[in-house]
């Protein structure tokens, strides 16, 4: 498949409430009911990415809980496809809250989760390629490589030698 | 705090069965309802393994998703700390399933938690170390301080000349 | 409070999944189901147009279901202030859903819900105007007045003869 | 089809308490929870007087919140049949709460639905009509109609001329 | 407390329809699901037998399941008082089901709870006596004596000889 | 089938955390909530006994609340097959909580459940008979009799002169 998409052309918005029912003993979100949103919301993106393929989760590789989130916030998780591989793609999520105090904004969550598409027989099909377009966008696709090396590494699926992108991070200079 | 204590003395076993309202549009379990179960399966590790002290998800590093879980299946989720750290401490979440058909048990997915304990006002706090006792454990607990070293490069808090287990992956004759 | 919003400073996004658990019998989203989310889309709304004040449902005064979302499908609900009075607003929400098959989007269902502002005490609390913007949002704040108009000679609140924007409705000619 | 049936037959009880996982963040009853139980009720309500039929909701046409319903209220929902016409039929559905305190009910909200009967095919079918029996249902009867045309007026399927019974509203002497 | 109250005075009626999201694998309703719903409805019942004080379930003394009940069925469960002791009062709930096909209903279930009625401290508070009605309130009081005996001398708590009204099922001739 | 298995075989152990959505307006695990976990726990454990056929409730024998347990404690239930006889198994469920403030644990319920083992079209199948191993096991492997007797008995499909085992609580002497 040759054609190209943009991360947004995935962006998916899901704003909502954290209600009683949705907090820990601390009456802050409970962090599995945020990922499972991030999880959703993932998903709906890797489906707009993949259009009529089916997709399903493949690995979280890390969500990272900056500030927790009381109850009665308002919470926005943002997600997008930061790189497309040939059937996996990779999908960043934001969080955001309102501070309902000042009215402001603030970043509590981050989330990077692989999802993979597949045909009605579960067989992986190729996906559309990602061509960032923000600055943001950019640094996000050239680190889905580091972080795909960086996995393939640890499953022993790829030699450390080969993995160019991650090696950077240790010698920078070398390369 | 000079107390040590076992893996098995914060092992989380969590039983269950899926039911249709927690599966996707595939009939098999929802990844976002997964992942919510093993981060409840992980934080009550972590409340058992920190004694009387709260204890909240800091990340989750790394989830694999294996199998698919069909609706109907048993999945038993076990938790159990591999790592501690100050107040941190990194919890390992294995999940299986009974294939109905055979009656064997499969391992569906693998997670990899970090929870952080703190004490009422949010402070951390620190927490009894560990003792591994298995091989698997031992392993386990190896593997830890790695995945530790790991994210602190990558969150620039660490030098990667200074994460030496890291290394180890990359250039393992050399240590 | 002299201060004047746009609607779009109240828009919120609610995009989410339909899935098994939210059905009626015949495999079709439960209408009560859309009911909720769109009055938490609303909410959410209310809340960003009355800024720092509690906002609470006053009515529900018509919501329309145009076509059955069949499980699976991507939900995606907007939810925008249409016209602000003393203390309450109208909340017009949009629900449009992704085709699976085609990838073309369609709208679902359209619903008009009426928050209150109020403070600690339950007392309604004055809000900033609307300056609509766009043609739609033009004549959304026309009708809103003509729908509030209706609603208090239902009520026996107001009297026939001066609901002048509601006569229109039947004698256009004379006014 | 000639059948004629009462209110009564389609009269539907729904009695609940309100579970903290079902409340605002004001610690009172959740309006779309509310909203989608009433639907729920006015389903049942709507599938008892189509018989064998099918029902799906066509549109709220207006729900109030009168007062809010606190945390651990006993809540009773009633709904019944007002007025059926070819498939379609309104019906009406009254909420009230114990207070807690004083052991005494009190009428938190009303609620008018519009539902559906449908074929297989999702084709619409002829319904029973309803003989009112009590004065207050055959008010609601006779008010039925008049909503029945301000909705075909508003959705321009009615001229205002033809809209008989909507007019007396307005010109009450004349008719 | 002298008062004195008949079986009606707590009568419950809830209304439901099995969604996908209440069954088990073989898509009739979960029997846990249904436990829980007869437990709402008996704690009702039970709360507004004791009036104004709290009421805790004390045990549940038999639950059958005689039909499945398969998704999208019409549920109704009544509950209501068969006789107060002291502080505790046992509740009978009955379930039916309208039988979709034929429109008839059928009796699937029926459980005996018991409450027990306490005050802020949680200590036990005298409740007002039960006066049966119709004939099978009549035998359910009796009945209702015979299974508190049972219960007691189950747990050791009475010795079987003063176990009178539980003889009579043994040796019906002797007494 | 001649087959024999241990209690333990069945063990289902299934560990949870009380969240606020889970709590009665005392802040207190909801009665309801608790029997449906049970009710899950025990149904695993008899998937387990009766191996590749499908297991459905047949009856709540005797659910004794002892503790109230509060919002965020750790709740442990443990379920296994007390006796099986033809079809139907007897399934003991025990419910402890850890105490947060002193981390000891504390029996909380006790629940017997009776579930009946079906082939696809709904008849009773055969299953495996139980060989007790610990002293618990064999008390509870005598007592099954008993209580399967009483229930006989209280449904008039055993003349109480034919209740052999549970006579012996009356007559103790005589036998």
């Amino acid at each position: 498949m040759d054609k190209i998409k943009t991360p947004n052309d995935s962006l998916t918005v899901m704003t909502n409430i954290v209600l009683p029912s949705e907090t820990n003993y601390l009456n802050n979100m409970f962090g599995g009911e945020l990922l499972s949103r991030m999880d959703k919301a993932c998903s709906i993106s890797a489906r707009r990415h993949a259009e009529t393929h089916r997709v399903v989760t493949a690995s979280v590789n890390q969500v990272s809980f900056i500030y927790p989130i009381p109850v009665g916030s308002i919470v926005k998780i943002e997600a997008k496809v930061s790189r497309a591989f040939n059937s996996s793609m990779e999908i960043i999520s934001d969080v955001w809250m309102d501070n309902p105090e000042t009215g402001e904004t603030i970043k509590t969550n981050q989330g990077i989760y692989t999802f993979v598409a597949v045909d009605i027989n579960n067989k992986p099909v190729s996906i559309p390629q990602i061509e960032p377009q923000s600055q943001e966008e950019m640094e996000r696709y050239e680190a889905a490589l580091r972080r795909k090396q960086l996995s393939l590494v640890i499953a022993k699926r790829m030699s450390p030698d080969d993995a160019t992108e991650l090696k950077k991070l240790f010698y920078p200079d070398e390369i």
